[in-house]
């Protein structure tokens, strides 16, 4: 047995707190579910990855891991097929919607889905071979070509708590419901972390109370980078009156519209840049967007992808067409965090600040948070991710996962559900919304 | 100093005895230059690497190896920013006709120089880094994916020996100059080495002497791949031609015209398969050749690429496109073999059986040639690449290029100064030849 043989996987979900952050399906749930994957070698070190921990994903999940044991955690090409052999073809078509709503994801295939559960073996197995052989990730992947990686404050309208009689940890962000609430917070964003590019998520108010939030932003920071994301809630007219109004203020515009046919049309009428993390989720889809020029940019996400190297391969297809290259984010935690910064850390055609809603969690499972200076989290050169897994904590938000009269109900991520709590007729808009 | 800091770095061109293969720009030389690159590091680990050795190649290894100490082997993806700022903008233009008519190498730019150079010393550093981990190149690639590789047998017209008077190593292959001499190169291919898919250089005769090749091997080896490569010498008319007589008998056509556009031409009139690796050698021929559908399988070339890393990245930009990928090879020695092995590996849509000029040269710097069994090549999983150098042949190789008034013509490869020797007034013949 070598000394990077896989003894033992561990699955831990878990439920994290998160603020009601509101987008244009509903709002963030009161806790949100993660996966926490470990991985331990023949060495008895162990690697630790992170990914979504909604009900399907841990269906997946469960039996790669029983898979796993006896394969070694320098075998990651080999982990897609192996997971496309075991976890066999689980059909995400009842969940679909309910999975699809809480992250505005794009398109769910059962590719797409396995892909996501992967993404966090293979950091896991990242993480063991670079704490095993006394190298960084980053330098697993061919290296660093910067010590920094650039990220963006996540500015969301939001309420100052979730509803009445629903069980949450409070914050002390309160409301941001117009443009001078947006404003507010980002200067938060910039005193706390030093963030010095600002993406407002949008979709949630008639677009032009988000027009005036980003020109408010822009007033505020003047010649910093902003970003607009309705997440596809616009039809393609809504979307070119926004790009013509913020024309000149946007660095870009994200998902104005709902599928590669409308970004197609969106893009042809506008020259401000359309970046994505909705057309463009899956290999399937790069093609037709990309000989359509439907967007300038790709928003990567490791865990949709597939894990660090297919982000890398992302990376290189964008560069060959000429796309821009930024980062995804969805509610995560700091392995995610350490990831997404390891494998940007060795791309070098990264173009943008990565986006990433971390600020926002302020629960984690790893021993020192990750801060943010000057926006920018520096790339750890300890071997592997550079994280180190709090069991204490761990083992509290996965109580919380286990204690299903009380949070049973958050297992799997809603967020139209959890807009009823509020407003109990409420329903998923379909779109265009506007 | 980390044990995978790089101490010393040392470059040896060599010349390596080739026989008289015909292609459409002349005949190959004699000796061939190859450059040996040897990257130290403060473990005391040695990691080898191989490119061409041409003058102009050797021009840029040097300010290369004179700033590599210091980084170390794992820092792969800043090689390349490190290359461009010691290389400087060496312009090929001088030198560009020499250097083209040798290999049908495709467009040669400054940035494509740059790369073939930087390759082998990506190469060199994954052998050591691979050493001194102790894991073989695939596993810090993410692991093999197949046990061995295929390699398709490389038939050519060819002389029995080099023009009279000029220096040269014998062989005893004989001639190969209508199709009956090709089958019964073929046959010793199989017999040798056992390969099931054959390719034959083309473009050396009229259209119709080639097709009659392919024609009587398809008659001895039936159900067996067969290509056709003319290294791009037919108009778009003639390919045409080609295709219709061959259709259903080859697995594919490589490169029958010069040039992305007369390539999409060929491949809107035809369902023959088109392979090339003439129009795709560098990123930015990759987008106009896709989206114009000119080619649907790209034999990729690690030196070209610049190494492990960025064909694993063209490998994946074929994926997201649908384009098929295998290997194209020039003359090369053990440790581009061992390379192009490791890496092909590691890819899992590796569609076709690789090319390898490998059995024709029988000279080598490795202590233990490679074999093929099957047509195939069992991936090492010895750390690193796999192979030894044999400092003694590689010092008898050298003492060749040092020996200026005998070999000093054929430290540059041209084909077509080659073919003068037999012919003193053969000019490499303007495309389209037919």
């Amino acid at each position: 047995m070598s000394r990077l043989t896989i003894t033992a996987v561990r699955l831990t979900p878990i439920l994290v707190s998160d603020p009601p952050l509101l987008n244009t399906q509903g709002v963030h749930q009161p806790y949100t579910p993660r996966l926490v994957v470990e991985v331990e070698t023949a060495d008895g070190v162990t690697g630790l990855g992170e990914t979504y921990g909604d009900t399907t994903y841990l269906r997946l999940a469960r039996p790669l891991a029983d898979a796993l044991p006896g394969h070694r955690v320098s075998d990651l090409n080999a982990l897609f097929a192996l997971a496309e052999r075991v976890c066999g073809d689980a059909p995400p078509a009842t969940g679909a919607a309910t999975l699809d709503v809480g992250g505005q994801r794009g398109v769910l295939t059962a590719d797409k889905l396995r892909l996501s559960v992967v993404s966090a073996f293979e950091v896991a197995c990242l993480d063991a071979l670079g704490r095993t052989l006394g190298l960084p990730v980053h330098a697993l992947l061919g290296g660093k070509v910067r010590d920094s990686v650039d990220y963006s404050a996540y500015l969301f309208h939001r309420w100052a708590r979730h509803p009445d009689g629903v069980p949450c940890e409070p914050d002390d962000w309160g409301a941001a419901l117009d443009p001078a609430g947006i404003v507010t917070q980002a200067r938060r964003f910039a005193r706390e972390h030093g963030f010095t590019s600002f993406k407002l998520k949008g979709g949630v108010f008639e677009p032009d109370r988000e027009i005036a939030a980003v020109l408010a932003l822009a007033e505020a920071f003047p010649g910093m980078p902003l970003r607009l994301d309705p997440n596809g809630a616009w039809s393609v007219e809504t979307s070119l009156y926004v790009a013509g109004r913020l024309r000149g203020v946007l660095q870009y515009l994200e998902d104005p519209a709902t599928g590669t046919d409308a970004m197609a049309r969106v893009s042809a009428g506008t020259d401000v840049p359309l970046a994505t993390n909705m057309c463009v989720t899956t290999v399937p889809e790069i093609r037709d967007a990309f000989t359509r020029d439907a967007v300038q940019i790709v928003l990567s996400d490791h865990h949709y992808w597939g894990g660090l190297h297919r982000t890398r391969e992302l990376a290189a297809v964008c560069r060959a067409f000429g796309v821009g290259l930024s980062m995804h984010s969805n509610t995560h935690l700091g392995i995610s965090l350490a990831a997404m910064t390891q494998v940007a850390a060795t791309v070098p055609h990264l173009d943008y600040a990565c986006d990433s809603h971390y600020p926002w969690q302020r629960e984690d499972v790893i021993t020192t948070r990750t801060r943010f200076r000057d926006g920018r989290v520096t790339v750890s050169d300890t071997p592997g991710l550079g994280v180190e897994l709090d069991h204490e904590r761990l083992a509290v938000l996965h109580g919380r996962w286990l204690d299903e009269s009380t949070y049973g109900h958050y297992r799997d991520r809603d967020d139209a559900a959890a807009m009823r709590a509020a407003d109990p007729g409420w329903q998923a808009p379909s779109v265009p919304r506007w």
